[in-house]
């Protein structure tokens, strides 16, 4: 049974790479922890000193902020099998940042730091995982601002074009990204993205064929970045 | 004279509560190099594949960017001893995200990716360093991105001051950041800052004594956060 856990684990962005029997091997050289909770149960509460790298093995939890009106706030969902929370186990604030709380029965992997330091230390792929991890968290947020800057959706919009045709010498931008994933970058929700999209269109700035985005009109574009 | 730089390395966030001696023997097992740029020099240009662990040993470095109108925008400043983009060393936008500019001749170390990993894996004190490191700078950013979503200075400071007095039944808050660098969470200039403060004071919600703010009228400093 918990060889199951750690076929799941094994496709964890944290362990990636390494094969459930070797994974097995390394966890028992460390000590760690299978816990369950129940659906709606509390998991970690914001402020709460973040000692354990935790990861989702079975079900998925919602990150949540109470705002000083006391009211529920969601941030995100985290589904299995992701760590959670992992940029905060190191660092000077390494508290967690938002209440956990269990939106179905889950299961999740709890190593204590100091066995983590030494799983990193022993195998290269979860310290380079690892890494990347946190290393991609932080890109993710550094260009997050960057979208933020701009007031408008349409000037986040052009930002991204511009940013992604620079360089390459092309009028067209293959989107790496879903339009729900976009959104989740600029703060905004994705029928505000869209309907934006299809009022560029409208406008002859940029044409839209489903992953791929053609600039129509290069001065009205830049101009929307003032 | 070698040692002079080890002097100055060992007083790097990546590299503190390391020995100059023990950090010479370290890097002594892998391929580093140190390198010398003149003033007005580029060092890296944004979008160029990171695949160093660069830390200044002498001088200082503008990080740029150039915007779509050609017009150069200052980011930061980084000074000796300090690492440069260690956050875009790892994940899968390892590029540099700006243009590293040396404002005075700067001597810089260089080490390759895969020497900066084994230094990570043999030595606990440089895992943890760098962790703290890369963590950090992913918890700013995350806390600067709930200050960006205050429109106002007054919003911010309403926030920020609420957040840190909640939970441990205060009514002050002393400064653990100077103005400059609150400022910088805030992304606003001091001097705005500074004003927006002393507007707070005159109308009678808070009360600033160096480091120290004292709340006045809570009800209106939770206005403030609508």
């Amino acid at each position: 049974m918990d060889s199951y856990n750690f076929e799941i684990l094994s496709k964890s962005p944290v362990f990636r790479r390494i094969e459930t029997t070797e994974l097995e091997g390394l966890l028992s050289s460390v000590s760690y922890q299978f816990r369950q909770f129940k659906k709606g149960q509390m998991i970690a509460q914001s402020g709460e000193q973040c000692d354990y790298l935790l990861n989702l093995v079975k079900g998925s939890i919602a990150a949540e902020m109470i705002d000083f009106s006391g009211k529920t706030i969601k941030i995100e969902d985290i589904n299995s099998p992701n760590p959670l929370a992992p940029a905060f186990l190191f660092g000077s604030g390494n508290k967690f940042p938002v209440n956990i709380v269990a939106i179905e029965d889950v299961k999740i992997l709890f190593i204590p730091k100091s066995s983590f330091i030494h799983l990193l230390q022993s195998n290269q792929n979860i310290l380079e995982n690892y890494l990347n991890v946190v290393s991609n968290r932080s890109q993710f947020l550094s260009r997050k601002i960057r979208f933020l800057s701009f007031k408008t959706i349409k000037g986040k919009i052009a930002q991204y074009i511009l940013e992604n045709t620079r360089g390459n010498n092309s009028e067209e931008v293959h989107l790496q990204k879903s339009q729900n994933e976009l959104a989740i970058l600029f703060g905004v929700t994705r029928p505000s993205l869209a309907r934006v999209l299809k009022d560029m269109e409208d406008e002859g700035i940029i044409e839209v064929n489903r992953r791929i985005i053609s600039i129509k009109n290069k001065q009205k574009l830049n101009e929307l970045l003032r």
